[in-house]
């Protein structure tokens, strides 16, 4: 059952603890080439390094450790083709139990290799949110599983919180924390650390211009969905949901848009100088950094880079 | 003036301490999934993660370290469009003096970007190896500047071995390391290292079959040059020189070479894997402990991942 409240600090901390023996520590890396640029001091914190590429380890883990052992013996569901699909289906391997991953026809093969690669059984359905949504309802009353959803649940995102919590221990003190949006998993989670542990750090939502709900969300204070988001940060596609935004309107200070020509600039940046691979979702953070909409000068900047899997037979600037 | 002898363990230590403000302690990584494949327990030097990108500033820095405040005056010399020349102009902008590189007319533009970068003043030339060697004497003979060759020069070698020396801190009781070689700098310093404080841990260097010169000198005892390299891996087309091929022969447990298919496999799975930037010739180790022609199973194997200097708008794989 996901939990009715949002994640208290113990909560967050649990989560720490439970999934310690199955995620990385993740290192914080710097570079004084984007230091330079920036004219701030930037602390990346590699979620691209994470276990499965992508802090989405965390929350799956975390759910699927959250569970009885009834639960657990049905097995979980969700509709991704993306990080979080890698991430359940990891975790289910490791807990002994089975994923059923629904994803669209057309999802690429380098997703579907990835999920399979976890044994994670995957039920293909239509292209549209409608046969998703659909074909998970028929999948969860066929098997019992138990839904693991990607960003709306409390335990995902205690999970997703615990990135941050690492973090602030490794670099205390942060003025700010630059974080991407998409769903809002890791916005809210990382808002709720910072909020029982680090109030007076500021924290930025970074979003691609694109697929800009959360701003618009944000702005109006009603929660307005992304109808035709279109981005090449292919995991920042998704809207807010019900239990992400009330915390991301609470504890988070603004959202900034890049546009997708920003984006790429970054990942570049990134790859080139810092030498390590990120998707462009994780680059959304470093544009938002370099843009003028934001003055960071002298500051000390937290960045999530939030993973790494991008198919490297086709790039973005190619 | 070059030293006259092969640098002892005094000298390989001096060198650490002489370079340690400019150049970075890489991490050394680990890889479940590749742990997994060789069936080994490897652990990665991330030198591509070094400053300039590649193990090559810590030698270049050493030597210009090492020259009196006269010689310094006059500047540095070199012959090279790799990593060396943006590593030794990197070292003279540091040392408050000048670079002058010679580089073929034909070198490619992000090359010629990153030594100007540095501020290194660059001498084009013809594409021969006459043509360079011609050149840099006139540039030698106009400045006064003081030669510091990529791999033929003690001091060079002693900040190369600084490399191994970390390495060993970090990882201790290897029962083998894999090294690249090339010109024979890295792996020769390497050696010596290995020599005075882990004589039991084997050291293989690990060469594209298309650039064999170093497996067949090792064979027959005598500095057979490549004439006609070719491979994927562009740092490692050079030959070994009069200086590293006698420590090679003495201290080096074998040779192995690899072909550029094995090495384009090996690369994409360290930037898939591991989610980090490397060039060609940093993925031949990896390479050859993938092969069949060595048995690494159940070892602790040392791979020094010497750079990360890659165009990414042109991969080797597209």
């Amino acid at each position: 059952m996901n939990r009715p409240e949002p994640p208290s600090l113990n909560e967050i901390h649990l989560a720490a603890q439970r999934i310690n023996p199955y995620i990385h520590h993740t290192p914080v890396l710097k570079s004084a080439f984007l230091n330079q640029l920036s004219r701030a001091d930037l602390y990346f914190k590699c979620e691209n390094f994470q276990k499965a590429g992508a802090f989405k380890s965390r929350g799956a883990m975390n759910a699927i450790l959250s569970l009885t052992e009834e639960e657990l013996s049905k097995g979980v569901a969700t509709h991704s083709s993306g990080n979080h699909a890698q991430a359940l289906a990891r975790a289910a391997l490791i807990a002994g139990t089975k994923a059923y991953i629904v994803m669209p026809d057309n999802a690429p093969k380098v997703k579907i290799a990835a999920v399979e690669q976890y044994h994670g059984e995957i039920f293909f359905c239509e292209p549209t949110l409608a046969a998703r949504e659909s074909t998970l309802q028929k999948v969860i009353a066929q098997t019992g599983a138990e839904l693991v959803h990607p960003y709306n649940d409390y335990r995902v995102i205690a999970g997703q919180a615990t990135a941050c919590l690492e973090l602030i221990t490794q670099i205390p003190d942060l003025d700010l924390i630059l974080c991407p949006v998409g769903g809002g998993g890791l916005l809210s989670g990382t808002s709720l650390t910072l909020h029982y542990l680090s109030p007076e750090t500021k924290l930025i939502g970074c979003e691609p211009q694109g697929a800009d709900d959360a701003q618009k969300s944000f702005a109006t204070g009603v929660l307005i969905p992304s109808m035709h988001p279109n981005t090449i940060a292919d995991g920042l596609l998704t809207s807010l949901g019900s239990l992400t935004f009330p915390i991301i309107m609470k504890y988070v200070t603004n959202i900034i848009t890049v546009n997708d020509e920003a984006i790429k600039v970054a990942m570049k940046y990134i790859w080139e100088r810092m030498k390590i691979i990120v998707e462009p979702s994780a680059a959304v953070p470093l544009a938002v950094a370099l843009s003028s909409k934001i003055d960071v000068k002298g500051l000390k900047v937290g960045i999530i880079l939030s993973g790494g899997n991008v198919d490297i037979n086709n790039l973005p600037w190619k």
